[in-house]
């Protein structure tokens, strides 16, 4: 295979944008990295110089997941609260949408045997909880344990609802997303509250 | 070892079971038959006579805990429906608090890679939006396909807040609860069909 001259960053990224399009056909533990060198025309001695084991390039193609996932559904600035959850939420769907079998994959425990794989998954869960949490002063809602604990909880009903829906998706995609979007109020907050948050959506400017 | 004259359903329970409380100190994985037979005392042949490979002890060691926990939790007969979910919720919380080791780290994947065991957790997790599902007439709800994506997610909430919950209590078990009991009519229903159900409680016989 023809050897092609590429910057150090530039071959990291090939090796691992190699796994992640080989990830949609087979689960993580069968994506050999001699067949990576092979695909990228390199030799297996220079794919270890840039990841030291085989598990640390598995790593490296489950953060660039994450990465990529984050960074596609990061809120928007200048929405409301309720139209910046729904925009994430949206760019969410779609993000899982299109990477289906990677994504899924992932989440349903594919490569989570390994507990570095995991933290990865716990990092990102906590992202998300984070970036839910830095909404709530513009909304005036105190951050309690127990807000947390239900955006935290909201998390894994947003990834199990979208999951599931990507079986039949007897929904459409507007209301998986509107039932995302108002499961977030009406776990973290009593009913009441809830609805005058969802009611706000219609009076904001 | 000395060997113990046992029936062969006691025989085969005995050696789930020695798995089950292996599997507090470490993952699935690491679980050796050989160490089992020579815990029960009996031969590793006798041990693959029961289980015809390591794969399928493992999946029973799964299929156990998954029964146990659905046996624990099952619904209590003439609650109303705000209740039922409540004791449902409580043995729930109590189980996963009781065998956090053994649940949280099948739950957490350590066992996941395995498309056996994968599917035990998605047999498991039918089985609790099923019986969820079979409330809903005794609360005159029709289960739509939201409902019913709603309920699915809301059991991926429950686990999630339970097992991010023992890490370090910061909420009351009470609380907690509380918590998981409100979230279910609330991710389901609208705001005023949730309160007005939750309602209900306070005007039950």
């Amino acid at each position: 295979m023809k050897r092609t001259r590429l910057s150090p960053d530039e071959r990291r990224s090939q090796l691992i944008e190699l796994g992640v399009s080989m990830l949609s056909g087979r689960p993580l533990s069968q994506i050999s990295v001699d067949e990576i060198a092979d695909q990228a025309g390199v030799s297996r001695g220079l794919l270890f110089h840039y990841f030291s084991s085989k598990d640390e390039y598995h790593l490296a193609i489950v953060e660039h997941i994450s990465q990529e996932m984050l960074e596609s559904t990061a809120p928007p600035d200048g929405l409301g609260p309720i139209e910046t959850l729904m925009s994430t939420l949206t760019a969410y769907v779609d993000y899982v949408s299109a990477n289906r079998t990677t994504y899924v994959s992932l989440l349903r425990g594919t490569a989570s045997g390994d507990p570095a794989t995991r933290a990865v998954f716990e990092r990102t869960r906590d992202a998300m909880v984070d970036r839910t949490l830095a909404q709530l002063p513009l909304v005036g809602i105190e951050p309690t344990p127990l807000i947390h604990l239900a955006i935290r909880g909201w998390i894994a009903f947003c990834e199990e609802a979208t999951v599931h829906w990507l079986r039949d998706e007897l929904l459409s995609r507007e209301e998986l997303i509107a039932l995302l979007t108002r499961a977030l109020p009406a776990v973290a907050l009593g009913p009441d509250d809830a609805a005058a948050l969802l009611a706000e959506r219609s009076t904001a400017p």
